[in-house]
């Protein structure tokens, strides 16, 4: 915490990088030879030898280990559904929340099957941010007060970290972080989200591109307040919290991956502790993750959030872990071609 | 067991799949609609939706679980090893037999990470295959007895069926029965397998080729007897037997995928209860799974065999499960817009 705590300006951000851990390559290197001595042609388990490898990394051990996995989700709401983005109402953010409290959800049922503690986090959901076409979101002093809730949710004991998020009217302001970080045309970011219609779609990519003109110029974490929502801030908090305590985190969709890009226009290496769950149906995720250079575990075409893919993505984590941990050598089991 | 029992030719297996149960299209419908009724937007879970509902046809009940999953590997040896297609020694099937037994391999890992009964099951790995090259593989009855066996190997009250294969110079098998039932040029078909070098990938086409050349115009399941491989028609018997009970299957990669192009070559509807768990590295798979219609559940890069990619695939069939039946509806959830 005290690299988060000490934060008192959003402008110390992208000097963090310097103050935080990096991967230890020494324990890397040795899960990487470990992996070529075990009972299988070289490389033959793929992406599952790569996470073993990134895990002992970002652990500072070669025997990575996952005993305690936790999931955060934050919940945000935001004025721009005053533009009306979303065809649901702001109200479904609290009663999700409550679906999460009550273990109704697919991410309850998620973190069950793949063995995570879940807590959801509500950030001020009777107050809404700034609707983003007219105002900044926030202060910057909201944004680091959700920064530092983000990062007090962090358990220090948890040896992976699956972030998600819940807020109606979300994927306008994760399309409306992608086009100010990466550019492009806002059409290209914006997607169906929670399901809205064609003539939806259009005003959406229309209230993106005012947004983003609305605060033009500004760059790197400065645009959680002009842009971003709680839930955003939360998650970048979540993401510097474990990066300062060694924890390897997931990612989930497209709204949690954009929540993160302000950091990455920070500076890219704050994320380097990230791996990326899945790949969203929302079109917006696939070029988002070509630019932030992430390759997701799973294309299940999940569109949901709450952290759903991460959570389904830790579970082919911990099969990569088994595999690293569990299996013989060649020259324990006595197989020629080692 | 009745219908493989009676099996006397293997020119009857085109006709087996009328009298073979199909999927229970009311129960897939019911749970179609329970999907449309869970707090989460219409389809949000995308893929983990397809299968809680292709488990629920084949199950035949809008509830599909998984208390009991059994895996199942078969392993066998190949004369056409004869032709250098393979730079491990033949002995090696037969070390890994032993390392599975002793659970060393990366099969018992994840069978363990996904909670499926792992069997083994060793095909006469002293008599391997003449070389295909050459001559047929096997008699019919040769194939008639390991259908027979891959078929007595499954667990009647197994929920869900995982194969996979073991077997030194099985990917040239594979290649050959992909390549005569698909066509194509050979090299479409082959790739480095267990990792021959550029060389011995040029070599793996030509023996292809000729193998394919050697037995052409047949078709169906008397591939197996030309092409074939112990094991390759132990998965089908293995896959039929599921069939007659009723079992949905997980196909693993390109190996275990090309023993059942046979089937396919026979009736592609022998196939539609089975599901393919990964797409492999293996070249060939990709274009295997486009010409029989099948969308891979995971794409992780691997290229291992054993059954190792459907058992992880295993645990995202489990998260779908536990989505489908562990969530709230909108109604008892009290969220609006559903």
């Amino acid at each position: 915490m005290t690299i988060l705590s000490d934060l008192t300006s959003l402008d110390a951000l992208p000097g963090l990088v310097d103050t935080l851990p990096g991967a230890d390559v020494a324990a890397a290197q040795a899960a990487s030879a470990r992996q070529d001595s075990l009972t299988k042609p070289p490389r033959a388990l793929g992406r599952l030898e790569e996470l073993a490898i990134f895990m002992a990394g970002w652990q500072g051990t070669p025997r990575p280990v996952i005993d305690r996995a936790q999931a955060l989700v934050f919940a945000g709401n935001h004025g721009v559904c005053a533009q009306g983005v979303n065809p649901f109402p702001q109200e479904v953010t609290a009663q999700m929340v409550a679906n999460f409290d009550a273990g109704g959800a697919a991410i309850n049922q998620l973190c069950r099957a793949s063995g995570a503690d879940l807590s959801v986090i509500a950030l001020d959901l009777d107050r809404p941010t700034a609707d983003i076409t007219e105002a900044p979101a926030m202060s910057a002093d909201e944004v680091l007060d959700a920064i530092r809730r983000g990062a007090g949710a962090v358990d220090a004991d948890a040896q992976v970290l699956v972030l998600g998020e819940m807020g109606i009217g979300n994927s306008t302001i994760a399309a409306a972080l992608a086009h100010a970080v990466f550019g492009g045309a806002a059409a290209d970011w914006v997607g169906r989200g929670t399901g809205v219609d064609d003539e939806g779609l259009t005003r959406k990519a229309d209230v993106v591109a005012r947004a983003v003109e609305r605060h033009a110029g500004i760059r790197g974490a400065a645009l959680l307040a002009a842009l971003g929502g709680r839930e955003q801030a939360a998650i970048c908090g979540a993401v510097l919290q474990a990066r300062a305590l060694s924890i390897p985190v997931i990612l989930d969709g497209f709204i949690c991956t954009a929540a993160t890009a302000p950091l990455f226009d920070a500076d890219p290496r704050l994320l380097d502790h990230c791996l990326v769950g899945h790949a969203s149906r929302e079109p917006g995720h696939t070029r988002l993750l070509h630019e932030m250079g992430k390759a997701p575990i799973l294309a299940l075409d999940m569109a949901l959030g709450e952290g759903s893919g991460a959570a389904v993505a830790l579970g082919v984590l911990r099969a990569a872990l088994e595999c690293h941990n569990g299996m013989a050598t060649f020259a324990e089991a006595g197989v020629a071609g080692g």
